[in-house]
């Protein structure tokens, strides 16, 4: 096999150094520089050039490096051959971290006593316990299933809601779009892993948010995103933290990234922002997988993590 | 049976009011009233008046209303009758809510987000997962082993110290004055659950800190105090975080209580701060938990959770 690199955004060179270390000795190029299309049988891309990938006639598939395939799938001349994403073990704990994370802050108030601490006062809060908290998460996918069953650990009285039902022992399950309105009225926390397709671009607007619990013990609705930014309309999501109809949002996705300089989200008191690193995992991780997934297609023709592109996911 | 509520710090008002509404028809008693310390047979308190126990001649029982019993301890008139502390599922959940909160909120380096954010700067950190990560836990308790839990679930590397030898499948055990460097010294995030006794008063001090991991992937030493303030010598604690032996802290306990607003830890960068809240239970799960233990021993003569006057806890 011969593995193309495909790589903007991240450190290319990183990037082409561990795949060439890893799969030594069998030859791995870089898309930035000289090679012949003809070679290539198998491409690990991160936002490639559009129009790369249609150059290649001899791809057997595609490895996208990462878990969302959205800003792949825009390419219209995306060749036809089985496009892989990524689900490891390690970015699956690693988004777990994050929504546990972002979870408890809000449950605990940890805002509030940092705003207290910085006054130097001593002042205990009332504080609900998890399990008067219902968490609602939207994509019970791997992700979701994962995080689902540490909140419920926890004690959270965890729902899910996707597509297709999800069922999971503890976990209420609530599917398509019929049911969304009930999911939402029973959360107070609101978890969303959804993958990016067009049905679900700019979902987290002020309709969805106005359906959420309004008599939940936290004092108001919760948004945690990391999913992909363009779920959110972000004016609609400043306008209800100003309103009340949000209480508070942890994000780490946006419409653009980097969130440009000149977003009010940046101040907003109720906002808590990171740059697009709820589940980054390790480049070794990533490696490991695709030259896994690589060595099964050769050996039994079959591989692992298959987009449906029809669902975009 | 009568009871009497002997509560200070707290609203005695409640408090007396939850018991009477749960205990009904029974007799409960108010400390701040004239009663009849002959008719006392149980009592439920929070740092009652020293000497107060010691004038009810027809005690059978104390239930002190949280899990630490030094201060009662303190009073060398306690009257020799069972003591027993508070353990339940809702204290326990709450502290596993707590150290899991403030473990992620270190592993996910939320306070440098935070610093970046109020600048609006977009820059991800390189990001360590909590499988590299040692936590190393004091007090293996009912509150330890929960925590431990959770802890391994997220993929943490979790040891656990105790006085005896506390063994739990995949927690690596250490006990004891002789094993306590090893520990240490295997330790990134140090998280301390331990009673205040003679014995650990004042532990938490140079000597300790500075035999924590110093190779770990955080960055330096971290210490999460969530069981007694007593346990910290604070000067120690600001020395160590000024020089580099120690990265952060959280803390919800301190050596006095409120701390003082002249206190350093309020202002420093590397210390979060918690009025002595982490496992704030309900009124209503302790005055069930006590009357229970009421129940259990007019019936058959037993108590839980009594304390071993000589361990101190």
């Amino acid at each position: 096999m011969s593995l193309l690199v495909a790589i903007k955004g991240w450190s290319p060179n990183e990037w082409v150094a561990r795949f060439r270390v890893a799969a030594a000795p069998r030859p791995v190029l870089d898309a930035r520089e000289d090679f012949d299309p003809a070679a290539i049988h198998y491409a690990a891309v991160w936002k490639p050039e559009p129009g790369l990938l249609a150059r290649l006639p001899n791809l057997k598939a595609i490895f996208n490096l990462g878990a969302g395939v959205d800003a792949l799938l825009g390419d219209k001349t995306l060749p036809d051959v089985p496009l892989c994403r990524i689900v490891n073990p390690d970015l699956t704990a690693r988004m777990t971290e994050y929504v546990v994370l972002h979870c408890l802050t809000h449950l605990r108030q940890s805002e509030a006593y940092r705003v207290l601490q910085g006054e130097a006062r001593w002042k205990p809060l009332p504080q609900p316990s998890a399990r008067e908290v219902r968490v609602g998460i939207m994509g019970m996918g791997v992700l979701g299933q994962d995080a689902a069953e540490v909140l419920m650990r926890l004690g959270f009285r965890v729902a899910g809601w996707s597509r297709k039902r999800a069922t999971m022992p503890g976990v209420e399950a609530f599917a398509g779009h019929n049911e969304l309105s009930a999911f939402l009225a029973r959360t107070d926390i609101l978890v969303v892993l959804l993958p990016l397709t067009p049905e679900t671009r700019g979902l987290l607007g002020r309709d969805l948010f106005a359906k959420l619990a309004r008599d939940g013990v936290l004092g108001g609705p919760i948004l945690i995103n990391a999913g992909r930014g363009g779920l959110q309309e972000e004016a609609d999501i400043l306008a209800c933290l100003q309103d009340g109809t949000l209480k508070a949002a942890s994000l780490d996705v946006f419409e653009t990234e980097p969130l440009p300089a000149s977003s009010a989200l940046w101040q907003h008191p109720g906002v808590i922002i990171t740059p697009h690193v709820a589940a980054d995992s390790t480049p070794e991780a990533l490696v490991s997988v695709v030259l896994e997934n690589i060595a099964l297609h050769e050996r039994e023709g079959r591989l692992m993590d298959v987009v449906d592109r029809k669902a975009g996911y």
